[in-house]
Formats: structure tokens, sequence, C-alpha cells
């Protein structure tokens, strides 16, 4: 099952700032070949279920490995069965209509 | 790791009563021995990562299989490395403050 | 326009444990008439908009005023223009299901 | 109270294909000001709590008005009360980590 996805991940009890957790999760989803679309609210994300997911747990592992006591993850996804449909696709659909 | 964690799944092009979509997902939850709690946005469950998404997948793709030909799934989640905590440990924590 | 809500408070910056201002947030939610059910994941609502969104601000600034630096919040929320549902309702037809 | 969030509305009951709906959103946005960037999962905003409310208020609506008879919206926000930071401000601390 081919899906889109979207990660936001929190790590909570090592401060404010937050963005060196994050940025560790980038290489992760880019060498799972998710084509990762970092955004300000979350990365976005394409593949196979099991491809995705398994790259999104490493993700979460890696802020507690980090040093995070506790990890609070947001996830997004879709999929279809009539057509298949990428980010890209989505984003040029909304485009199009303005 | 083991994880807490809520899905809320969305089916499309069905309509707008999806009641007998969220249903067919609480015996996947159970089955899987997730110790589901249903609410009024979703479905709270807890346990091992791999068991939880093997049964969140089985959710998305049982949407699909009832017919609907676009699901949208959100999905919050959450661990902790220095303790357990259960959902219910939780709702408790909550309370105790109150 | 009539609204069932769903909001989950994450204060960063203060330490792992978090029960106590979320704690905070439930009398907010319960003097503003909103019908508040809290579970492991957040606190579900109901009500008109802008009740519910005038409760959701006091609760997210609240979690500043409490000491913590920075907070994060996730709300779902949905409305019908078919026919009126609660929260209870929306159980109710998921039950009802099975 | 100055906020980022990420708002991503679901048009339920009008088949699959929803970037109509969401094309309709866009403007709403801008004209209130608040900086947004669409992405494949929502779109980026910016601004003062109320602002960004009133906009998101009118974005449900507009769903509504368009012949949606049921509308999900999903919503992520965030505050510093330490320092200001943009969507922006966001990106560019997550890329100057890698």
């Amino acid at each position: 099952m081919k899906i889109t996805a979207e990660i936001c991940v929190i790590p909570m009890g090592v401060g404010v700032s937050v963005s060196g957790f994050i940025a560790a999760c980038q290489p992760i989803l880019e060498e799972a070949g998710l084509n990762p679309i970092v955004h300000a609210y979350g990365t976005n994300v394409e593949g196979e279920w099991d491809d995705v997911f398994a790259a999104f747990k490493q993700c979460h592992q890696t802020i507690h490995d980090l040093g995070a006591p506790r990890v609070f993850t947001t996830i997004k996804l879709g999929s279809r069965s009539d057509r298949d449909q990428t980010n890209q696709d989505k984003l040029d659909s909304v485009r199009a209509q303005r």
C-alpha cells in the first residue's frame, strides 16, 4: 500500500530548542528513499507503508537516543485506491484550482 | 519500544456517515491486545511499536477494503525512556492534580 | 457553527511531567460549558466555534502562564451541516455498529 | 499572543477529489496577512492568535458553503514566550543543524 504521510516529532524534557533533534531525522527519511520535504510543522514523505513506518520508528527512536526521555510524535497519512497520487501531485492539484 | 498512541481514521468518498468503518477497526485493535479505548475523536491504544503499527496498518487497509477509495488517518503517539506509563497512568496523573 | 473538537496541549521546556499543566486546562473547559471529556491523548469538547476557541486560547495561554516557555497544541475538530451530532452521538454510532 | 500554525481541512461527503476546497482557503489566509505556505499535508501560517483563528473559522465555514455537509479539520500550533520565531526561522534552525 502506497501512502503519503507527514511526521512531526516533539522531544520533551530537553528544553525549548529542538531543531537538532529534528535535523537528525532528515537523513533517516532520505536514506529510506521517502522523498522527504521538510516544512515548518513537520516533514512530508511518500512510499510503501512498511518503508514509511520503519523510517518513522527509527526517527522516533533516534530522538530518544539523542537524549530526550520523552518523545511525542504526530503523524498524518493518506492513501488512495482509485489512483496513485504523490505529494507533488497533491500540491499541483491545489495550485491548478486557483 | 513501548508506546501509547491514538488513531483516528477518516474514510473519504463514502458519504458523511463513517461509524461503520470506525467500528470495523475496533476488533482489530482488541485482537492485537492493544487495550483499545474508543472516544469521540479516535481510539487510544498501547503496546510495542511494531504491534501497534501492524494493527494500525490493518485498520487503514480495512477501510479501503470496505469500499473507501481514499483514507485519511491521523496518529498521535508517545514513549518514555525514563519510566513505563500506560494510558490509564496518564489519566490518573491528570486527575490526581485536580 | 456548532463543532465537536479535541485539544491536546504539550508544554515544552518544563521537563517530562506535564500532567499538572493539563489538569489546569480542565476547569477552563468546564467553566466554558464545553462538556469536556478528558482521555489519554487529549480532551474532547463541544459547543459553538467561538466558545470552543476562546477556551482553547485560554488553555494554551495558561500553560505559558504556569511557566512553559514553549507550548505545542494539536486540535482536531469537526462540524456537520446535515444534522446535529454531539461527541456522545458519535460514540453511540460506533458502538451501535458492533 | 503570536503563534505559528498548520491547518489541514478535509471535506467529507463530496467524493475523493478535494483540491478545489483546499484552494478556496488560500485567498482567505493570504488576505488575513498570515503568510501562508501550502504543502502536501496542510498550510502553514503565522500571526496573532485571534487573526489566525478568525481565518481558520472562515476556511472551515467556506468548505461547508462550497457544499461539504461534513468538515474535519486538524490544526497544529505553537508559541514561545522566550523569543519570537517565525515559520521560516524554524526551517532555518533545522537546516543550520545539518
